[in-house]
C-alpha cells in the first residue's frame, strides 16, 4: 500500500480526493500498489463530507509519519506551501503539485532538493491544468533543441478575446459575463493583466532552456486595451487576437514575453477557442507539435496531478525529471527583437505621412459600418523594434498597437 | 558507452542516424551515457555516405553482438521486421519502432516478449509521426478511462482534403499534384482507402481498451468518393470534411472505425490543415485533450524514435509501457449505432417525400453557382443507424452519403 497525503482540500484537492477514490482499481493496478489517501490537510472542518475521516489540522503529522510516501500540494500560493514542500522532499517524500506560483519561483530549488534526497518533485498540472505538456516537453527536450514555445496558457482571457471576436463586444461586457459565469475571478487582475500567463511561460521557458527564468524579468502586457475595433479590423484580414505567452531563442539570446497578438488562420493556436489553453513547441527536430486542452478545471487538473502521484510510485528511487540549473537566466531585451505590428493612428488619410516614416506598410481598412470607420488610418508594418516604431510614430496620436505574430 | 543498432536506412533510418549523431552530446547527456550507433543494416551499400563505416548487410551480426543494447527497427512491413525485433527482444536488447504495421499485427505480442526479458518495446513514431501521443496516452491511461479517442491520423489524405476544402479542386486533381509534390505514393492506395489511418486506430484502440484490436475487423472507408460538391453544400454550414479514425466506447461495447466526416467549427479537429496530424482523446477525468504536429516526415519522425532509444537508456531493467492483452477484442458493429449523416439524392424539391422517410432532417441548399444547384436534394439527418437509413432511402437515388462528427 502506498499512502498520499493532499495538502489543501480546495477545488483542485478535492478533485484529487475525487479521483484516486473514484478510479481506483484502476489507479492501483497501473501504479502497481493500492494507493491510499492517508491525510488531507486543510485548516478548515468539513462536517459530513467523507473526507472528514483523513483530515487533519496539523502538516507536521503528515511529515513526521513515515508511511506517507507521497505528498500532493494543491493549496496554492508560495508559503507555506514551499516550506512544506521542500521539508518533504527532505524526508524523501515525492511531490506532486499545481502550483505555478511556487513552480515558477523555487522549481530550481525544489528539483535540486529532490535529487539530493533520491525522491521526485513532479509539476504537471501548474501549466495547462490537464493538458500533458510537462511530461512532453521534458521527453522532447532530450533529442530537441527548443527553438520556440508560444502558448495559449490562460483560459479566461481566450474566453473573453473569443467572445469579443465572434460576438463582436466590448472587452468590460464579455468580463462582467464571464465574472457571472464564474469562468473569471472578481478580481481580475492576475488574469488579464497576464500575471497567470507570464508564471506559466517563465515555467516553460526554465524547463526548455534550462536556466531559472524570473517571472518578474519577463516582459508582461495583458488584454485590457483590446477593443472591438481591434477585432473589426484583424477579422478583415481573417485573423484573430489571442494573449501568448511566448519564449524563443535567437543569436544565442533568450527571449520571453506575455502580450496580445494578432495570429492569422495559419497559426495552430489560431483555432484554440473559449477557456481552451494550447502550447506549441518547436525543436530543431521535430518541428512544430501543438499540446491542447482545458487549462483548468476541477477533475481535469486532478486528473494530471495524479497522473504525477502514479509516476512517483512507479519511479519510486530513480529520477524522472530533467532538472534546470538555479543560475538566473538574463533574458534579452524583447524592444531589440524586430516584430510587425497591427497600429491604427487617429486621423483618415495619413497614408502618405505614414510611408514616409515607416517602411512596406500593409494598410487595413475599418468595417464601414465601424464607428471608427473614416477616423482613423490603420496598418501593418514590417518586423520592426519597438523603439524604433515608437520613433517613427510620434508625430502621431496611437490608437492601438498590437504586436503580430509571425 | 550505450551501443544501437539501425535495422533499415530508409527515410526514417538516415534521419534516426542524422538525429543521434547530429544533437549527440544533447542526448547523451539526457541518456546519462554516450549514445554510439554500431551497425546499421541494410541490403544496400551506401558508397560515400557517412553510414559505410557501420553498415553491415546480415542481421546475426547485431543479434550476437552483446555490446548492442538498444536496436531500432525502421525498415518497415511486417517480414522480417517482426522477427527481427522478436529476437532481439528474446536476447534483452530494448526495441524503438516506427512500424506501425507491424505494432499493429503484433504489439501485444512484442510487448509480451519484451515484459519476459525485462526490456522494453516502444512505438512512439508508429502514430503520428513525431507527435508525442504513445507515451501521453499511455500516461493518462494510468488515471483515466478514455471515452473516445478520434484523431486524422494520416497527412496525405488531410493534404487532399484541406486543398479541396479551400481551393474548391476535384479529389483526382489534388491527388495528382500530391504525387507531383511527394506528399503522395504513386500508388496511393494505402492512404486515400484509409488503411493506414486504420492501423494507427488499431494500435491506439488496443492500448486504450487493453485488448488487441485487428485491424481487418474495423470498418474502413476511404476519400476516393468525397467531391468537390460535397464540399460546396457542408461549407455553407461552416462546416469540412475530414478523414477520421475513431474508437469509442459505449454501454460495454468497444466501436472503431475510419471513414471522412462531416466535422464543424466548434470540433478542435476542424482548424487541423494541410499535412498535419492530431489526435483528439476524450477521458473520464481528462476531458478533450489533442496532440497535433506532422504525421511523417524525416527527422520528425526520427526524432520521436531517437527520444524511445533515450527512454529505453534511461529506463534500463526497468518496464515502462503498459501492455495491452493479446486476447482479440471483438468489436461492436457500427451498422447498429446511430450516427447523423449528409445525404446528397438525385432530383430536385423532394424535401416531402424525405420527411415521409426519416425525422427531424435538416436540408441544405447548394450555393447558386454549383453545377449541382436544383439538381439534387440534400440534408442532414438525425443520429440515424447505418442499416435503417438504407431502408430509408430505398426509393432515391444516392449521390452522396457522409456520417457526420458529433
Amino acid at each position: 500500500m502506498v499512502n498520499v497525503a493532499i495538502l489543501g482540500y480546495g477545488t483542485v484537492g478535492s478533485g484529487v480526493f475525487e479521483v484516486i477514490n473514484k478510479n481506483n482499481s484502476h489507479i492501483s493496478r497501473r501504479a502497481g500498489d493500492d494507493v491510499n489517501v492517508k491525510y488531507v490537510l486543510d485548516l478548515r472542518d468539513f462536517p459530513g463530507d467523507p473526507v472528514e475521516s483523513v483530515l487533519v489540522h496539523d502538516f507536521n503529522v503528515i511529515l513526521n509519519d513515515p508511511e506517507v510516501d507521497v505528498v500532493v500540494e494543491v493549496m496554492g500560493g508560495v508559503e507555506p506551501a514551499h516550506t512544506f514542500v521542500r521539508q518533504s522532499l527532505e524526508q524523501g517524500k515525492s511531490v506532486c503539485t499545481s502550483n505555478k506560483e511556487m513552480v515558477a519561483k523555487y522549481g530550481a530549488e525544489l528539483l535540486k532538493v529532490a535529487k539530493e534526497h533520491t525522491c521526485n518533485f513532479l509539476y504537471e498540472a501548474s501549466v495547462g491544468g490537464g493538458i500533458p505538456i510537462i511530461r512532453p516537453l521534458n521527453q522532447s527536450l532530450t533529442v530537441d533543441h527548443v527553438n520556440e514555445i508560444s502558448g495559449i496558457l490562460n483560459g479566461t482571457t481566450n474566453y473573453i478575446l473569443t467572445k469579443m471576436s465572434e460576438e463582436g463586444l466590448k472587452f468590460e461586457d464579455v468580463l462582467k459575463d464571464a465574472q457571472d459565469r464564474g469562468y473569471a475571478e472578481r478580481n481580475p487582475e492576475a488574469d488579464v493583466e497576464g500575471y497567470d500567463a507570464c508564471r506559466k511561460i517563465a515555467i516553460l521557458a526554465s524547463m526548455a532552456y534550462e536556466k531559472q527564468v524570473d517571472y518578474e524579468d519577463i516582459y508582461t502586457e495583458g488584454i485590457t486595451k483590446i477593443t472591438k475595433e481591434d477585432f473589426e479590423y484583424v477579422s478583415q484580414l481573417g485573423a484573430s487576437i489571442k494573449l501568448l505567452g511566448k519564449a524563443w531563442k535567437e543569436n544565442g539570446n533568450i527571449y520571453a514575453m506575455v502580450a496580445p497578438f494578432v495570429i492569422n488562420k495559419d497559426n495552430p493556436l489560431y483555432g484554440v477557442r473559449g477557456v481552451f489553453n494550447a502550447i506549441l513547441l518547436n525543436g530543431d527536430m521535430l518541428g512544430d507539435v501543438m499540446f491542447y486542452g482545458k487549462g483548468a478545471g476541477k477533475l481535469a487538473t486532478a486528473s494530471a496531478v495524479v497522473s504525477d502521484v502514479v509516476d512517483a510510485i512507479k519511479h519510486k528511487g530513480k529520477i524522472i525529471m530533467t532538472f534546470w540549473g538555479s543560475e538566473k537566466r538574463t533574458l534579452g531585451d524583447i524592444n531589440d527583437f524586430a516584430m510587425p505590428y497591427f497600429v491604427r493612428v487617429e486621423g483618415a488619410g495619413r497614408e502618405a505621412e505614414i510611408e514616409k516614416v515607416l517602411d512596406n506598410v500593409q494598410f487595413i481598412s475599418a468595417p464601414a459600418d465601424s464607428k471608427v470607420a473614416g477616423t482613423e488610418t490603420a496598418f501593418i508594418t514590417e518586423a520592426v523594434k519597438g523603439a524604433d516604431l515608437e520613433e517613427a510614430l510620434k508625430g502621431f496620436t496611437v490608437v492601438s498597437k498590437i504586436r503580430v505574430s509571425q
